[in-house]
């Protein structure tokens, strides 16, 4: 990543030539070890796509503990074989797991979860955005997570933005139970903010979704079960052999680093920009996330 | 569209019980003839993609009129020509044009123009987001454009919204001349708001963009010429044989229907919604528009 972010290719040649101001992508690029925390293993959703391809889900048990499990429940559960995306809506969600199939629920499945929303705000340690939320009273940041939350109202809440994975449901009061999976590939819906369980997010290979065809059936669903895109497999990292797990690390957010890349965020002065903008959108702030082992 | 926007196809046979409760797609849908404006046909921008699939991008001279101006000319002087789409970032860009050529500007092109980020907010009607936003101390909606202001500061800016449509430039106080072009496949980068000079925005077709495989090289430039998307051309709708063009309208922003699809974009109440925002992002409140005329 470079700041020049519009610029032509003849100008990424040209650009040697002023001062060089921090990037928030030089932040992550310089941030200690101390400000990366690996994921375990068994929080890394693995999706094979059947014509290559994959993407790799971190979940977040600490938000949807019942949801998250039983997702972890499935995929051991091998519930997900024959699975297909599809859904795909523009500026919307991919939507993938076996549509409407009557298959049992592997041993360890909450069939009916609780509606995990929200959590209690108390207790958490959240990093604030520092900008306005238009969502929520508040905005921030809790152990690698980005969040709206309203302290006088005892809640926080995971927020839908690009990447962001969470469950299909019906009609409350159902919330369900996890084997119909959608990911963020537009502009954040935060409007389904603790209207949702959502259960992790993308970090990466979410363009496998993204560039995937849009459906023309109403909400983004294929016309026909030809154009479903098959899903190979759905393992947890945990469940696989250790040679070839994948393995990343995320930005502690509430480490120096991530401050300074919080503010260079919200206050881009490198030699591209005129102006900044002194504030910022949650789901502008990606909680950065490197990969620490090559790719198989 | 329907309100059950994560439900799954069954849900979708299963919905007829409980009473309805208007949408944001209700009140378009009802909106009356008074509350919707044809866009000139000089300001629809039409984009054929040489391997099918078509982009078309309302214009917007009223916020960057010189940008504009070079925007017809090239159209009318076919500088695009050979175009390609050749650099699309996974949530950010698809970029098109020449890149680098060297090709002399067509009659009527200006090769400097002003930096046309910004407009005087004195005069504007403007119909307020009321909702908070983190890049400008207000935003709303000026003639059917999503924008940020600052009546203190003076100024109102077009903002970088999903589908949003800008001109590549190098370092400032370059602008760019309007051969360049770019529209945003991801979640609005509002940071590039006063930076760059936005032209307009995908108004049909903007899958044909973000379905695109994304480049691998720094910026998501496509790594080698074969992977560029050839154009095969670039016109004017007014420059299109009457019974061949597309026509398309806008919703008036100052309508009561707008303030009523505003309102319940904040505060959705339909049935899958537990629990309404009471807030609203200004690039979640994606301004109408429809097609008035049938496909070709």
């Amino acid at each position: 990543m470079r700041s020049l972010l519009l610029v032509t290719a003849a100008a990424l040649l040209l650009a040697a030539g002023p001062p060089k101001l921090l990037t928030p992508s030089d932040i992550v690029a310089g941030a200690p070890a101390s400000a990366w925390k690996t994921i375990p293993a068994d929080e890394l959703m693995v999706i094979d796509l059947a014509k290559g391809g994959r993407v790799v889900v971190q979940l977040a048990p600490a938000f949807a503990p019942v949801h998250v499990a039983n997702i972890k429940a499935l995929a051991r559960g091998r519930y997900w074989n024959g699975a297909t995306v599809y859904r795909v809506q523009d500026d919307y969600v991919a939507q993938w797991g076996l549509n409407d199939s009557d298959k049992p629920w592997p041993a360890g499945v909450t069939p009916k979860p609780p509606g995990e929303y929200v959590r209690p705000v108390k207790g958490l340690k959240i990093k604030p955005l520092g900008s306005p939320d238009p969502y929520a009273p508040a905005a921030g940041f809790v152990d690698g997570w980005p969040v709206g939350y309203s302290p006088k109202g005892g809640w926080a809440t995971l927020a839908h933005c690009y990447g962001s994975v969470g469950v299909g449901r019906d009609l409350a009061p159902d919330t369900g139970t996890g084997g119909e999976l959608y990911a963020v590939i537009g502009h954040g819906p935060r409007q389904l903010d603790r209207n949702i369980a959502l259960v992790g997010r993308v970090i990466d290979g979410i363009d496998r979704f993204s560039t995937l065809q849009r459906g023309t059936e109403a909400l983004g669903f294929y016309k026909d079960k030809s154009q479903y895109v098959p899903i190979a497999s759905v393992r947890l990292a945990s469940d696989m052999p250790i040679a070839g797990r994948p393995v990343f690390q995320v930005m502690d957010t509430a480490s120096p680093a991530f401050a300074q890349y919080l503010k260079l965020r919200a206050n881009r002065h490198d030699a591209f920009y005129e102006v900044p903008a002194g504030g910022v959108d949650l789901c502008n702030v990606v909680v950065p996330v490197r990969r620490q082992n090559p790719l198989p």
